[in-house]
């Protein structure tokens, strides 16, 4: 393969950073794993063993290559795995980010996505890259759980999947969404809008507009934050 | 006054970083400002001016200051305030924070509270300082609006409190939390255990132990966004 350089968004390939998510790597997605370097102080390797030798993947002590890949003190494994793209699945919920802009916010909308029973995600193009080491750090390996695709608008996303009901959250949302009277849609897509600037109003009319109920004491919720209040009411009848 | 210094813990004063957070600052706790400093290339000076002059706090232009102050390359305006203690009301519900240790989720969950109508907040030591700039910052605010007291032990806030109705957050919680079937007290404490670990296990028997429904997907849920739901769920019938 080809030498390893720090990542590039336009590279074929990214990395894991760290046991856990690369545990989650070789569990989910083997079959996209080329290598995985281990630091030569790093001795709980058995699972990291197993699961490449069941998939006859090459596992490399390098302590340079993790040195030139992470820059953080603390990383003792690296994941190298090809990027993919997959289609979302027709018949269960959805949730739609619109422009997410920030890395860390990606990664742990993805875990609670994961948490709450929502497994496909759609990412309204422009926004931050799913595949960023950082993003795959802060989802804590939960991105390679889920299926996950970028769309060009939220038109073409619509188009593929015209049969969910569309959520919009939405500071100006018609409907507030309470606990007594939580709509319980079975196919649903959840569209949130970007950290800084929520929802364009155009998306009133894309679905029904709902609202967290909030006070007055903040401007609002942090985006995280309502998409995991957003997908426990949403769930809730679908889960147990 | 003393000269103006880096943050240390045990000073008598701390500063809040950025224009949002000093407006904050200004509006809710007038009194415990002690100076702002703002960069003299900083021109919506207005609303600043405006609360500094009502209150009588002297507003300096400073780049040295700021530079000194902030590790960020966008931060024009610093408030300095002493940093205060106070006690947590009686009469309504309360967040407990067991040994929190991230200030960003500090932050977070601060302004998440603000937002649910939880405006007071116990934390149990040790935990992250609630007056270190960039918990404010993650705040982005939202500290000045709370009430927030530390205490030694869970033990000494609960004879302080002995009429709020305790719950526990816990993966081994046993009620699972769901909207069909979520408790309505009228003065309850949420319980949050630290970001690693969660709550100790004998926490199970200080009160009623819930469990946020979550899939196996995921080891558990951000902390931020159990409080975040969690507060939801308590708040829904005192909300509206």
């Amino acid at each position: 393969m080809e030498p390893i350089k720090p990542y590039k968004k336009d590279a074929g390939y990214s990395y894991t950073l760290g046991a856990f998510p690369t545990i989650e790597l070789l569990k989910c997605r083997p079959s996209a794993v080329k290598e995985v370097f281990v630091h030569s102080s790093f001795t709980d390797r058995e699972t990291i063993d197993a699961l490449c030798g069941k998939a006859g993947i090459p596992v490399t002590v390098s302590d340079k290559t993790i040195a030139r890949l992470s820059d953080k003190e603390n990383c003792f494994v690296v994941g190298v795995f090809e990027k993919y793209t997959e289609k979302l699945k027709e018949d269960v919920p959805h949730i739609v980010l619109v422009n997410p802009s920030n890395m860390g916010n990606l990664g742990t909308i993805l875990r609670t996505a994961a948490a709450m029973g929502i497994y496909d995600i759609a990412i309204i193009s422009p926004g931050v890259d799913s595949f960023h080491p950082k993003a795959v750090r802060a989802s804590m390996g939960a991105l390679f759980r889920l299926r996950h695709r970028y769309y060009d608008g939220f038109e073409s996303y619509r188009k593929e999947f015209p049969a969910h009901e569309v959520f919009c959250f939405m500071l100006t949302g018609e409907h507030p969404l309470t606990l007594s009277d939580a709509p319980k849609p079975a196919l649903f897509s959840l569209v949130f809008g970007n950290e800084a600037a929520g929802l364009p109003a155009e998306f009133a009319s894309y679905g029904q507009s709902v609202v967290i109920p909030q006070t007055s004491a903040v401007d609002s919720l942090n985006l995280t934050i309502a998409v995991g209040i957003g997908s426990y009411v949403f769930m809730q009848h679908l889960f147990r």
